[in-house]
């Protein structure tokens, strides 16, 4: 697994942005150098390698996912307003929301350029589901932003959120990954239905490590989602689930001004934990595993091939406990 | 011509674009609907009719290039902060900067969309030239960010950016259109190039209206780009060519906050007809048109065929007299 990510990281910085106009190019060279998980090109590549394919020819898509990936983060920080990413300064702070914008752009357009490197023969099947799900990704995007002013917001709503926002993608990395080492199409779609699994619960694991998660595990502070309000799997799911009184509560303590930010995040992660959330949660997290590990049983190649995909899974429900 | 414009907006027009979630795609729908000349679709069909064909297949390499002419008109507008664009309020400030910011990206991946609708034998000629030239778009925007804050910008540099920003997606239409028409590369080539040299033309013509335009007919208030301090060929061209003492006069009116927006017009326009600009910028404009009608004319099809394109060239030098 090391080793293709190192491959990946290699074509990904041997890429020269220090062309003209400078002012244009920069702000993504400091976007793509300012690390990141990878988790995008890791999945195309391990779903390469489940079918015995060399990786070389994925390393183009990987890296175009990984800039359009980069892209929507650019934007949307412009959008939260958010000063850091990465412990670094996000780019309309370093230089200014116009940069961020027309940068942003151009690491659009550039995902495209890097998309059409892959042999000619895999674009009718990899162009369309890349484009459809970079509208997917904005659509969620859309949806995230209309939930933060919108009054009430359905669970089933918030699960077609994080699967346009953030589950797509991921899912979109492995399909297009088995394309390009020809797998048979019902593969590639399985891989693609263990990929929106994956996402969802990831998504989850997120929303439950930002309430009870270890804060030096984490190295960040938590209590971020409920101090700025965040529509949450576990707010949802605690409104939707809990008795009149806990739920005015819920609402009055998420709303106030009048209490300091320690006590508002003890206050809503102890109704959290009153009316049983964690367990919920963890119970729903094992839920969508569970559905990515059936789909990848489906997947006819040999149960050894699969212990990369299987172990990030186990991953997921392993850092809970 | 006005036929192959109908189907083009009919086909434009019958996007649906009322879908969920509303608050991305509802400001696309007005963007669209907008109005503008479409020059850019009119490009591609009249490329198309060059070589005999029937303009059905590009109508969605139009539709495509107009798509994304206009997401780079939303985009602009937010970082130029313009209040209106074609009599109606801009998307920024109907809706808000976030908005504006994730339907132009949406609209940019639906012109990929748009794109991918050509038949597929012509994607791996299509698709770099369409790229390539968006990234382009993003430099000319970029370099003329840059030219309000730099101090000295020179004419070659000034017209790098008008190819770029301008020129490069006229030629681009003209080319795409030349490729669905099965035109040999060379024709193609030379419709590109002729592209370059009218959308230049436009530019420097759009600059001289500015100046010496009749406000009338040509609906707006003359002298914006004076107001704003835009380095225009005019000025680029006047601050080159002038003496000293002219030279100053100009630097120092043009900057100047102390006189009223009528007095720095009629100052700088004043200045400009001292020197001859208005010849100097006629003879600039024919010296391009002259070099499109030398490019069409090396394209070996019949001459009446030929009519719509120097029709438009035509139409460009008149406007001036």
């Amino acid at each position: 697994m090391y080793q293709i990510m190192n491959n990946f990281e290699t074509v990904l910085q041997s890429i020269n942005w220090n062309t003209e106009p400078i002012n244009l190019y920069k702000p993504i060279d400091y976007t793509l150098k300012s690390g990141g998980k990878r988790l995008r090109p890791m999945l195309v590549q391990l779903a390469c390698q489940l079918f015995e394919k060399k990786t070389e020819s994925a390393e183009n898509a990987a890296a175009a996912i990984e800039i359009f990936h980069n892209f929507t983060l650019l934007h949307d920080d412009i959008m939260d307003n958010s000063p850091t990413r990465r412990n670094r300064e996000t780019v309309h702070k370093k230089w200014n929301a116009n940069t961020a914008i027309l940068s942003g752009d151009a690491m659009m357009i550039k995902s495209y350029e890097f998309l059409a490197k892959i042999p000619q023969k895999y674009w009718g099947e990899v162009f369309p589901v890349f484009t459809k799900t970079a509208l997917e990704v904005c659509e969620g995007q859309q949806y995230d932003m209309d939930f933060e002013t919108a009054k009430e917001v359905s669970l089933t709503q918030y699960f077609e959120m994080i699967r346009l926002k953030t589950a797509a993608l991921l899912a979109c990395s492995l399909k297009i990954g088995a394309i390009l080492a020809d797998a048979p199409k019902k593969d590639a779609d399985l891989l693609y239905d263990f990929g929106i699994a994956l996402g969802i619960a990831f998504q989850l694991k997120d929303d439950y490590l930002d309430a009870f998660g270890d804060e030096k595990t984490l190295g960040k502070r938590i209590g971020g989602d409920i101090l700025c309000k965040k529509k949450t799997f576990l707010l949802l799911s605690a409104i939707e689930k809990s008795e009149d009184d806990i739920n005015n509560l819920l609402q009055i303590t998420i709303g106030s001004k009048f209490i300091t930010d320690e006590k508002k995040i003890s206050v809503i992660t102890n109704i959290f934990k009153k009316i049983d959330m964690p367990k919920i949660c963890e119970t729903e997290i094992e839920k969508y595993c569970q559905k990515a590990i059936n789909c990848l049983e489906k997947i006819e190649v040999k149960n050894e091939k699969k212990t990369d995909l299987k172990d990030l899974v186990e991953k997921l429900q392993v850092r809970i406990n």
